[in-house]
C-alpha cells in the first residue's frame, strides 16, 4: 500500500487510529458549512486524491463509500487539509444536493439546547427519493 | 454521571465510542472556519454545557482539557451541535486569539498538494509565548 500511495508526504504525516482510520470533516467551499464527519483509510484516502471525489470507509459495512454512489449526491474535492497532529483531516469539498442521509443539506441539523435538542435544518429531498 | 448530566435528551441522543468519547468539531462563529477537531466524554461535555466554555478530554493526558486554561486561548461555546448519528458534535465558538498550539489560528494549516504538504497560514503567536 505504501508503495502505491499517491502522496508519500501525506502518508507520512499521517497518523492514523488503532482500526487504520482517520476522521475526515467535510466542509462546503462555497458557504463554510460543516456538512459531516466520517472515517478513511488509507485506501479510501487514496483513491479520494486520485479520483478528486470524496470515498469514505464506511465503518458499519466495512466497505469502501463512494460517497453518494447510490445516492448521486457526491462531493468533489477542493482542497484537502492535515492538521497539526496529522489525526484528523479537513475536505473543502463541493456538494452536489445535500450531504445528510436524512436529506437534510447537513448532518448538524440538530442544536443543543439548555434542556434539549431542537432541529435547524429542513428536509431538502425526501430520503426515500436519494435510496429507492 | 446521567442524574447529573445537564441535558438529558442530549444524554439521550449521543453515541460514544468503546472508550466513551466522541469526536468534537469547533468552528469559528465569525467567519466559519474549522478550528479543530478533539475529543469530549461525558464529563467535559457536562462542563461545557454549565460554563460555556469549550472543556475537551485530553487523551493524551487523560484528563479534563479546559481550552485555554495554560495558554489563555479560550473557545466561548455560541452553539453546540450534534450529528444525524449522534456520533459527532460541532461547537460554533468565539475564539481567543489562535485555536492551534502551534501558535496558528486553526490546526488545518497544511494543504494536500499532488506530491506533499504545503503550509497555508502563518504563525500568529509565538507558541513559546503561549506555554511559558
Amino acid at each position: 500500500m505504501a508503495d502505491t500511495f499517491p502522496n508519500p508526504a501525506l502518508l507520512n504525516a499521517l497518523k492514523l487510529n488503532d482500526d487504520g482510520l482517520i476522521p475526515v470533516i467535510a466542509q462546503d467551499h462555497a458557504n463554510g458549512t460543516v456538512l459531516m464527519m466520517a472515517w478513511m483509510n488509507k485506501l479510501a484516502l487514496a483513491e479520494t486524491i486520485t479520483s478528486g471525489q470524496m470515498v469514505y470507509w464506511s465503518r458499519s459495512r466495512n466497505a469502501l463509500w463512494r460517497k453518494g454512489e447510490t445516492s448521486g449526491q457526491t462531493q468533489r474535492v477542493i482542497e484537502l487539509r492535515i492538521d497539526c497532529d496529522g489525526d484528523t483531516l479537513l475536505a473543502v469539498v463541493e456538494q452536489t444536493g445535500v450531504a445528510c442521509h436524512t436529506g437534510r443539506y447537513n448532518c448538524f441539523y440538530r442544536a443543543i439546547d439548555t434542556d434539549g435538542l431542537r432541529e435547524i435544518e429542513m428536509v431538502k429531498i425526501d430520503p426515500d427519493k436519494l435510496y429507492r
